[in-house]
């Protein structure tokens, strides 16, 4: 048994090429399909009403295109809109949120845990509940960034004013003395540097691009839907909008060229009425 | 001859409230029919293609509400969408480039203007175009400053670190000495104090909202379309999203308490085609 189909993938923007990087990483037989809704982008800072709107549209641009199963690679979807796409949706649908909760809960030695990520994110409480659930007496500090983000489309990796930002925003988890951090948003791995460099080096932090991807990776091996690799995997990157940065702050995502994107019409995203999902339901 | 339809304004955001704020100053017996994007907020790291498709959606549903003329709030859609609103639509439409264009070269003394903006409102040259068409001698330096609008959304107006990123984005400015600096950005009067301590207080700051509505209302007296002011001014807020920190944010912006706010569903927006508009032309 296997399964050539492509692996679904869509972020808001493009940080979920990060996710991207871990499937090429750990999974270089399978094809990806991407979408960034970059029109759209942020969802951090937007209701949980047009998170859900936009992430179901999102996944269902990624159906047409014979998807095996959708990886939501953005933080703030993940924690707003992912028990909606899995009620809705017929086929296997990750979130970052549970890889890395896992993670975070397998490494820790105090117990006490950090979250940090978008409003969206935080104001979810999505990460509460699940640690919460698994392990009820563990501390958990959650702390919204919003700086980290446009920070790092800047490319202000490990500027001074990064490093004064990061203690602004760290200062009371530092304090409480958490031991594991979770970087809660796909791009704040590329300040990943100047995060450790302030919580001290004795904290890790849990990237959840390479923990999602490992459970993708036990799901496809357990369903035997791997794709057998007889073929080349055919990538395939769709953006709503092509902003004059794109290019640059892409390669310094996925670590290596960009392979030609293209760009959706705005209209056949908009069309895809959420009202209409239920009979699109697909095995 | 009177005209007691309400002015129509529109922004990315909530940034363009302080040009309401302007209006409500300015013409006090205006009505008022706002509408912030804020589902698809920012513009101002968006392509030229999207933007345009967004400032037309933004002002046909204005169109609906029977406004007497439009005014583009935000500088980007501004730059880059107002040749096209006015050529597509038969009633005033005003932007904000050209009166704070206009005001910087009134209050220049030595001829050296700068614009400080998004990286859309800078990359589109439409200030450069502007000025150089009136006054080809000008010197005018332009900067895009990404980070001011998170930094004055989470409420960071004077920190030590906002202080320190004005300097790093304003140096070379400041270094050529410009006595003129254009806030080319609704966001950016909320910075006005870091911003003119950094230039220092001999620099003029231009803030386009005061000189845009000056304009609205010569035009509004030339063309006898004042409303009569018999009766009290009615005004509408509508945004296509409503964040957590909307209030709150809306509020700072307008100085005063922000009246009912509408939420629009995004379908209504998305199902205004442009390539319906000529058919809608209004007179």
């Amino acid at each position: 048994m296997s399964d050539s189909r492509p692996i679904g993938i869509f972020d808001s923007g493009i940080g979920g090429l990060t996710v991207v990087h871990e499937v090429f990483r750990q999974l270089p037989d399978e094809s990806v399909v991407y979408f960034g809704d970059t029109a759209r982008v942020p969802y951090g800072t937007k209701s949980a009403q047009s998170v859900q709107r936009f992430a179901m549209q999102d996944a269902m641009f990624l159906l047409k295109y014979n998807v095996k199963m959708i990886v939501v690679a953005c933080h703030t979807a993940s924690a707003i809109a992912l028990n909606l796409l899995c009620d809705q949706l017929s086929l296997p649908v990750f979130g970052v949120t549970e890889p890395g909760g896992k993670a975070a809960l397998k490494q820790t030695r105090n117990g006490k845990i950090g979250v940090i990520g978008t409003r969206g994110t935080i104001h979810s409480k999505a990460y509460d509940r699940y640690m919460n659930a698994l392990h009820p007496d563990i501390f958990l500090m959650t702390q919204p960034c919003p700086l980290f983000v446009p920070l790092a489309e800047e490319g202000w990796m490990d500027t001074d004013v990064t490093e004064r930002i990061a203690q602004i925003y760290l200062s009371s988890m530092k304090r409480a003395g958490i031991d594991t951090l979770i970087l809660g948003c796909t791009h704040y791995p590329l300040l990943k540097g100047v995060i450790q460099q302030v919580m001290g080096s004795d904290v890790i932090l849990i990237d959840s691009a390479e923990e999602t991807v490992r459970s993708v990776k036990q799901v496809l091996q357990k369903k035997q839907m791997n794709n057998p690799g007889q073929r080349k995997p055919i990538h395939r990157f769709f953006v709503s909008d092509i902003p004059d940065q794109f290019q640059e702050i892409g390669e310094r995502f996925l670590g290596c060229t960009l392979s030609p994107v293209e760009q959706v019409d705005m209209e056949v995203i908009e069309m895809l009425k959420i009202s209409k999902i239920s009979s699109m339901k697909i095995e």
